[in-house]
């Protein structure tokens, strides 16, 4: 029982992502995240709306401010969302950077008192992209400023940690393909938002450690995490595969092919995308899984066989770019499976936007709708995204 | 359907708690465990015993060599036990100390190579059990010395932790369940083993502290996070209850009462089963939930409506404990679902021990019967407690 990608399926896949994202998704948190006595946003929510934590995460201040900018600058120039943002851009001046070192917490009070700051320095790469926005929106130096030193912290700091105490020994060092991957997406987004200079060659250099260290023809895998050289590591840690991240890495990939006309781009995002399909796909009841070991042995992360709402949005976003670009309809019945069975089971019917966290059968875990982890940013960037690709394809 | 705890089933239960212990589980890890090349035991195994990672956990080190020891001093002298719980000792000797700090370690490679250590010293309380109970079996004063000292590191860590970054800044500042617990049980063993001259005062001063900072009969749960003084912190973690570990601390000092003849001490156990229960039973599905919120709200972490197998073999000795020293019908009728349900669920019917990892519905998350975390000691500590339990009772 397949869906033909055809004309019709495509216009009302697009009105799906549009509709859904500017008359729930994004009502959603305007309407109850933004905190108007301490600044910032709240974003652990119950399915509600309710409030049930007022610590504010920095990974969530910096997403939710980016996509209204990425709002104002490519839907329409709404005042309220230009508000909004700047709202957000000021609680992380004010609140999200330590003083002490100019690194980013992680984890704050809702009065923005500081509880945990990470190992890693993931709260700056989503800082650089919302001051990005910013400076695109207001033609404001001071953002593009922000934008460029928050990215080059990032990346200084992910390549040589200072004042951080290893989490692990140096008997066996491993590295992750988040920094490669992050620093894509971070990179062109501040390409298209600031001009930022060097984005080119961030963006090479990242694809290269991805093609050369994690990509394992091999195994028909994406390897997480590999020895330094790219090795790979023959432990719980090293066989764990995260097929959601790597269907996230496959089409920033793909999206990079396809601007700058790129073939051999786009046949690593595929290839990226069928070996974490392959691995990743639960046939028994559909769906993304969480982490798969490589070689099939048991993982040891507990939630491992739960369905997280993220890697269903970026494999829904990698398998409509994958089909769009190279016509193959494999990559459209793809598509119709991992749409259907996200938008059966995630979505709330009684108050809008997704749940986060599925059993492996798709069953509810939890009514949070927002937390540390979870906020405005993976399902309202594959709305947004998925609705602009379909969009372009009617021109 | 209620199964009256009368002296048949409690004769049917002695026997499958005896022959759990010596047919099943300790035969499935002395088989399948043993590094006989590099020393120390792998506990990563699948199933059916294949190994899946053969990295070694410094706690499980220190608790399989606790359980053989403790076997050979408790149930018979085997030569066999003895053997193994030296070859246990050998490697935490050789390889689970970080020289430069005297700290130990938490993950090695197999060769004994150091990849983590962890922030607090769990591994050390672990070590202090192990010694004792070789220094009781041998009669060697070596070993009694080292399970003084790796007591004293575990609570001087504890106590006034030097040389790591803390995981928090000073903003929110809290305090577990988990060291007054782990003192009450480490203690109780080491005043068993070697008479640990202050043993009475760190279990007094450990129950002390649970009774005024953790036990809230106004909240009617064991908080297992507080702040410094006590004090309630609303928000995720200060609210996330952690059931099984209340029904470990629970039977921890149940048992104290039980050995002194105090009632006061009993009562505070019973209170401490009564709210775990009433939190942490899954009127749903069955079996102890690993994290509840106190408030009956969301629950921030992935695993927490998982079945693991630890909550349930500490709510089975906590009920039976519970049963037999009231009488109270209550409490069999308790140990009657909780003992029904895991063993419903749990015990691998082909290979022997029990699962690790069930979904909350009781369906299998994982084949994995050992990892960092999970080995050879909540379950044959279960089944060595609640035979000996019973087999008192029958005298």
């Amino acid at each position: 029982m397949s869906i033909e990608m055809n004309q019709g399926r495509m216009e009302e896949l697009s009105r799906v992502y549009r509709d859904g994202l500017l008359e729930d998704t994004l009502p959603f948190w305007t309407k109850h995240c933004v905190d108007h006595e301490h600044g910032g946003f709240m974003m652990s929510l119950d399915r509600d709306g309710r409030l049930v934590d007022t610590d504010k995460g920095v990974w969530q201040q910096g997403r939710f401010t980016w996509l209204l900018g990425e709002l104002y600058n490519n839907v329409e120039p709404r005042e309220e969302w230009l508000e909004l943002a700047k709202h957000g851009a000021e609680f992380l001046d004010q609140h999200c950077f330590d003083p002490s070192d100019g690194r980013m917490w992680f984890h704050l009070t809702r009065e923005g008192e500081p509880i945990r700051k990470r190992r890693y320095a993931f709260s700056e790469s989503f800082a650089a992209i919302a001051y990005g926005e910013l400076a695109k929106a207001t033609g404001e130096d001071e953002y593009a400023d922000k934008a460029r030193m928050t990215f080059k912290r990032f990346v200084d700091h992910n390549l040589n940690p200072q004042g951080v105490e290893p989490k692990f020994t140096e008997v066996r060092p491993t590295k992750s393909l988040a920094f490669p991957m992050i620093t894509i997406a971070t990179a062109q987004e501040l390409r298209d938002s600031i001009g930022l200079p060097d984005a080119n060659e961030w963006i090479d250099r990242s694809i290269e450690t991805i093609r050369r260290d994690h990509l394992s023809s091999e195994l028909r895998c994406v390897l997480e995490t590999v020895g330094p050289d790219g090795a790979f590591v023959d432990h719980f840690d090293g066989r764990s595969l995260n097929p959601g991240h790597a269907m996230e890495g496959a089409w920033f990939i793909m999206l990079e092919g396809k601007l700058r006309g790129d073939d051999g781009l786009v046949k690593t995002g595929l290839q990226m995308l069928n070996y974490s399909w392959e691995h990743g796909w639960d046939e028994e009841y559909g769906g993304i899984l969480y982490f798969v070991d490589s070689k099939g042995l048991p993982v040891q992360e507990y939630w491992h066989d739960m369905k997280f709402w993220w890697p269903q949005n970026e494999t829904i976003i990698a398998t409509l770019m994958a089909f769009l670009l190279t016509g193959d309809e494999m990559y459209g019945q793809m598509h119709s499976k991992i749409h259907d069975w996200a938008y059966k089971h995630f979505p709330d019917p009684e108050h809008g936007e997704w749940f986060g966290y599925l059993h492996r059968d798709g069953s509810r875990s939890s009514s949070l709708k927002g937390n540390l982890w979870k906020g405005p940013f993976h399902l309202p960037r594959m709305q947004l995204t998925c609705w602009k690709l379909l969009e372009l394809e009617r021109v």
